[in-house]
């Protein structure tokens, strides 16, 4: 039988320290299902001790019915000059309700002289105690080694003997902790060994990417024996985050060929990484490896040819394997054959070297060069193909616009837009309020549609973005605004490109609206 | 004498290949003069044979004055069945002018057979002519061994042999490329360490991140006797992108403790990724490690105790030594301690347990709730902290403001503002345009002060960013903008949050200009 690694996700505690993350009692149950779905071994819900959200998450967390995860509280051993049961933190820990919990401990010289400002011996009992304690009350407890490779590079002898010590009191496993992050895989390699000739025993490391080396490193002290490996969802965590489990998982399972979630989870890996970032309202990196949105993306006309005739060539593994997808892009680097295959994708026969497509591709060239970007705007793109080549009927004419935003003293602030156009050379001009000047504009040019055209009560908008290009302009910075758009049975992106927010967000709207129209023309809805 | 490795950045030029970066001659030219400040000792510029953008850089590139980097030009081997001599690619990197070259070449032989669709053998010649010929027009070459790993790994034979030709052919220097960047640090350990045992030659690595180990993989090759990493800032590049040479840099310097740029220029790192990032539009990480603005940021309570104590019990280097800094966060999550310290750093001086910083403490965390972000907006949280202390006297009054958006068909796009406040009882009434609606605004709330206070004309904005908060509500999404301003003193930051984008943009800068008037009264000038 295969080695199982043993996978512990932190992501709902160290993960909550990253810059910018706050997550709600109710995110932590949704992220909680996820793992809980994706196979991981233990969930660290949070520090009970340390706020009222989190022993809130502790009660509610129980009524879930989770499948392959145990949940784990997390906190610190006694206080100084305290007995454990008398300690408020371990109280809390047991009060939790779980039967897995994590108690870190000082095992760096420094840290006792400096932090805690005890003795080391007094730092020997507090660990002591408090594993026992916990032990006593028939807790599984895993001894969190904090700083264990800075102490050990410090004082060997010291942070060997804090592990005794857990051990001795009954931890039923140790986690070497890189707390700071500054390790190099050769180091982690070495002292790893070095702990595994003195112990028999459950090993674990959770490190921290400071020297950008978290996932490189806990694959090593995989390969050194380490069973147990702690990380968060999208390497999420403070500073420079700990180590991501979205690229250990496939490393652990396609590189090194071991077990950690069952293989059937594996195509999970990519939406449960986008769910996060999502819920952590934090922009998943494009370049992410194994699940980021480029990570099998071709740009290069040189290697969008090669993937074509053998994936292997430019990818090191099948995008499906981890649920995610080969791209190919439309960029003004790519020649004119990823051109003609991205139009072929969309039913469009186009020959490499007539005047039509090379009118086209040089169109999509100086769009690009204005701030235009097609890559994350397919919904654009694809009326941009149909209008170039004459095969777009036009729904409506679109007349003026007018957005009104006026703010009285100790009055709402009030969003008000007027769109006039024509149907058929009827003539529909409308008015509406709404959540913003955007959100008006939305609301007006749909009333002046619906009488025309009600299937675009089908569509709804589900995603709005807006980015700054040339962010040293100020405010007469150049914007890009993209919108997701979708119905019951697609969803479709469109891009506006201006100097003017709202006329960028307008180019967007009505993208949107006639990519919706065209769809529904085509089917003979309309 | 120390070991020194080599440092070659392909930026320009791999880095282009980036989803989303699309470099003008005037940004490669930007980033040219950066990375000779840095100390890099090679900087690829580009593909000459490949387009005009990049034959026009080295033509442009000529006339800087650079100090410490020599500019690389990059191409293939020659075609199949074509002399070197008559080969339009190789011809193009001699045109460039540059004395330094690279060539890539295949080592793997799927590529051989799948993509050069030629035999064996004629790769090899392919190689060895290429090679030979520019060597013969006295350039230094440098050899890039293309999917070497890949190519070892199915026929470690044939990929020694490729290199084998190139070194036969005058090649300076061998590169080992990881082109699908799937490669585990153990295993470049070991092929880097064979091939060593049958090469005494100038040996260099350049490896992609797929598996998350570009820079581990860079700096285990450097461990095995690589003189010569390549590399690009930020990590750019195509898929998952290149190795980072800002962590890398540091890595070498700092924990090898080996040379690479000199010691006075690490300082710069920090700087120069930001510039990298800026001129390529693209959001720096923050928690890329050493650089990142978040690398040194510290958020729980518990750690900013420590770090206040002794910084090296969570960090792993001084921030300062790559010129980052530490920052000391007001957050949600923090405790009244990091508030107490962070309104001292702006000169007030509040009580932990007083009833003032138990409300500001409450206020900050309401605010924070509503979407709020003080982390990256201090010129809103001190004006919030003087304003709650009863040490801000209003500049003036506003009243109300309006803004009219209008577009008729076939007409430009117009913006107009119009705003009404007070100053010391005399009201001001204005209006003006703008590039788009905010734009108008700040024109008109200007024009309403500078009679009052024209130390206003000192100040400008320098950088607009808008970001979408709860995305899936469409237009009708909360919406955060953040502007700094600067003078010839200093720059701020502030912010607002509305579903408004006028409404968030209005909010932030009145911030900015109440920040401005704050200081100068201070100073005495107002």
């Amino acid at each position: 039988m295969k080695r199982v690694i043993k996978l512990y996700d932190t992501t709902l505690r160290d993960g909550a320290q990253t810059l910018g993350i706050s997550f709600s009692v109710k995110d932590k149950l949704a992220i909680t299902e996820k793992l809980d779905k994706l196979g991981v071994h233990f969930i660290e819900g949070g520090w009970p001790g340390s706020n009222p959200k989190d022993m809130e998450y502790f009660n509610t967390v129980k009524k879930l019915k989770l499948k392959n995860s145990k949940i784990v509280a997390f906190g610190s051993t006694r206080r100084t000059a305290v007995k454990a049961s008398k300690d408020g933190n371990l109280k809390a820990l047991l009060t939790s309700g779980v039967q897995h919990i994590t108690i870190f401990g000082k095992s760096w010289d420094l840290h006792v002289h400096k932090v805690l400002r005890t003795t080391l011996q007094e730092n020997l009992a507090m660990i002591y105690d408090s594993v026992s304690y916990l032990k006593k009350k028939e807790s599984f407890v895993f001894f969190d080694a904090e700083h264990f490779f800075d102490g050990y590079m410090a004082n060997a002898e010291y942070a060997l003997k804090t592990l005794e010590v857990a051990v001795e009191a009954g931890a039923d496993a140790i986690v070497l902790c890189d707390t700071n992050g500054g390790m190099l895989p050769r180091w982690v390699q070495n002292i790893v060994s070095n702990v595994k000739k003195e112990f028999e025993f459950e090993l674990g490391v959770h490190l921290h990417n400071d020297s950008g080396m978290a996932v490189a490193s806990s694959i090593v002290a995989v390969e050194e024996g380490c069973n147990h490996i702690q990380g968060t969802i999208n390497g999420y965590g403070e500073r420079c985050g700990n180590a991501d489990l979205c690229v250990i998982i496939p490393n652990i399972k396609l590189k090194l060929k071991l077990n950690c979630i069952p293989d059937k989870k594996l195509k999970h890996l990519t939406e449960i990484s986008h769910f996060v970032s999502e819920i952590s309202n934090m922009k998943q990196r494009d370049n992410q490896p194994y699940v980021g949105a480029g990570a099998f993306t071709h740009k290069a006309g040189i290697h969008i040819n090669a993937v074509i005739k053998e994936s292997k060539t430019y990818e090191h593994i099948l995008p499906e394997l981890i649920g995610n997808k080969r791209e190919l892009l439309v960029s003004e680097l790519s020649g004119k054959s990823s051109l003609v295959v991205k139009a072929q994708e969309l039913g469009h026969k186009l020959i490499k070297d007539k005047n039509v497509t090379k009118k086209l591709h040089q169109l999509l060239q100086d769009l690009e060069h204005k701030g235009y970007h097609f890559e994350a705007a397919k919904g654009s793109f694809e009326l941009l193909l149909n209008k170039h080549l004459g095969k777009f009927k036009k729904f409506f004419i679109l007349e003026s616009f007018r957005v009104i935003v006026e703010k009285e003293k100790g009055e709402e602030i009030v969003s008000e837009a007027t769109v006039k156009l024509k149907v058929n050379n009827k003539s529909e001009y409308t008015v509406a309020e709404g959540d913003g000047p955007i959100d008006a504009l939305d609301s007006a040019l749909r009333k002046a549609l619906y009488p025309f055209y009600p299937v675009l009560s089908e569509m709804s908008l589900s995603d709005f973005k807006v980015r700054v290009l040339d962010e040293k302009e100020g405010t007469a910075s150049k914007v890009r605004v993209l919108i997701q758009f979708q119905d019951k049975e697609k969803s479709w992106n469109t891009i506006g490109v201006s100097e003017n927010i709202i006329e960028a967000s307008w180019q967007a709207l009505l993208d949107g609206v006639e990519c919706k129209l065209m769809k529904e023309r085509a089917k003979g809805r309309i």
